[in-house]
């Protein structure tokens, strides 16, 4: 079958035309993939900065298809176990080191498939899986997200973020963005957003304070010099839930802003089963429906990943495998 | 009366022998101090390093002395609110810019004083209040203490760390700490501390994870250089707890490491009513006696900084105002 394999550091990703895969486990089945979406996982894998790389896997998170005569989606964590807390020592994410899902089929145990919600097409359903649960554990599980509190969302054109932004608008909090682009700024508005600021801005934090006060929770996947200024927006007693660190370490992070205000600052990543059912819950209650970027042929699996890398994404870049 | 004023910040403190204190308010009872205890937080005022100082103003937030022939220990903090997670904007502490505790009497709401366990003594109760509150809110509140786990303090010798280390115990956690001397080190193992280790040397946190492993709570002062070497030591789904930061602001905080292990950084500060009502509780079930590094007459007051300020004092520095 075809399928895209990270081959190695040089090589980085080829497309394999009859790629041959092993026996099934007895708890696998095996998934027809419609559609799969990009990661940033998948960005850092072929760049070589990510843990336990291994040859001739076949890349990708994010799938719906079909499963005999179901339209499904897949739970993209493996092994997570039974902490709420925390994963298990044992967990893995589809599509590195275990095979994933830009391939005419993947297999994945049986638990960690769940009905498509009705109101999503292909495209938008591979969109979900990974994104969406990632931004339920950090608004809910870990957040705490109250209707009625003040969200702020970094990176706001990420898949992601935007979804952090329509659950968090669903559940009638009010949300605030930052992005890099005067564009997105825009076009989140379409998205009920409460307000929003250009990071590029050297103050960016002042002008949003001075506009809109602080924050109940933010949601950061930055890291690095921003930390300490999320630190200075968040309200006394309010969270900061970090899912990504594209800034890399964070400086002059201060203790006594910390513990005077009795902050938290917690990191997310992935969640748990229960999370992944919660999160469809929500979506399907609110007919949530994930932003699509754009959308590729697997043999155009280059371009989509420069898409990816571009930033100048909006939502989710998708692979298209099968048309029905 | 005699009390122990701030002036300024050239003159520092001074003695007085006749302060006229104003009235009471409707809600204030008198309070015949006996014995008061020194924090950080009288260091710092005197230093100029804290909020909100003005002049003649009597220093002092822990007290333990007699409300009409009922002995009382005071809890220093005032106007916390309705909230568990954090003190409302009206909180404050007793000895700046409320009337504090290095003074022959202290007028305190009747509400914020409460029987001394039967089994300590007056410097013993002294010692009590405001560290034992915060530390009670660091390990259990916030922390989320449990028994069976495994929890570092820093700075092992300081008043709040000490009864972080001894409530830890009582409950049946596996305790362990950093301090800065070797003397202090030996002087833990009375404590039935499971592991100690020097800050001082370079690499004392390899030192520690490789004798001990990682820890499910840890508990810090200190900030600085220090924070980055505690994230280490986190437990995947641990928490680390930071009430103080005497080594200023830190640097190198990898996001990575905080979101893919699922940690928690908190502040805390003070406690709220129930948490003092909580850990009393506590201190008369396990009949934990505070440690009285040394005691001093209010004449000795600037002595007693000294001891303070020079980091050699194990436990509590008191001040004895009444005999009995």
């Amino acid at each position: 079958m075809r399928a895209i394999l990270y081959k190695n550091q040089d090589q980085g990703f080829i497309l394999s035309d009859n790629f041959e895969r092993g026996d099934s486990r007895p708890d696998e089945i095996d998934v027809r993939v419609n559609a799969a979406a990009l990661n940033k996982r998948d960005e850092f894998i072929l760049q070589g900065m990510y843990p336990g790389i291994t040859e001739n896997v076949i890349l990708g998170s994010d799938a719906a298809g079909w499963w005999k005569d179901q339209r499904v989606l897949i739970n993209p964590g493996l092994q997570w176990g039974n902490s709420q807390r925390v994963q298990s020592s044992d967990f893995n994410i589809l599509g590195m080191p275990t095979h994933g899902t830009f391939s005419e089929w993947v297999k994945v145990p049986q638990q960690n498939v769940y009905p498509v919600p009705t109101h999503l097409d292909w495209e938008q359903a591979a969109a979900l899986p990974l994104a969406g649960l990632t931004a339920y554990r950090a608004l809910f599980a870990r957040g705490e997200l109250k209707p009625g509190q003040k969200v702020l969302v970094t990176g706001g054109g990420g898949g992601v973020a935007l979804l952090c932004i329509q659950m968090a608008k669903a559940i009638g909090a009010s949300v605030f963005a930052t992005t890099g682009s005067e564009e997105k700024r825009g076009r989140l508005k379409d998205f009920g957003i409460n307000g929003t600021v250009n990071y590029r801005e050297l103050e960016w934090d002042k002008e949003l304070k001075k506009a809109h006060g602080s924050f109940d929770l933010i949601i950061d996947s930055a890291g690095g010099d921003g930390l300490k200024k999320l630190i200075g927006l968040t309200k006394p007693g309010g969270n900061i839930v970090i899912y990504g660190g594209t800034k890399g370490k964070s400086d002059g992070i201060s203790p006594q802003l910390i513990f005077w205000r009795q902050l938290n600052i917690m990191g997310t990543s992935m969640g748990s089963d229960r999370d992944f059912r919660e999160m469809l819950e929500l979506v399907e209650q609110h007919g949530i429906v994930p932003v699509v970027d754009s959308v590729y042929p697997l043999e155009e699996f280059g371009r989509a990943l420069e898409r990816l890398k571009s930033k100048e994404h909006f939502g989710k870049v998708v692979i298209k495998i099968h048309e029905s």
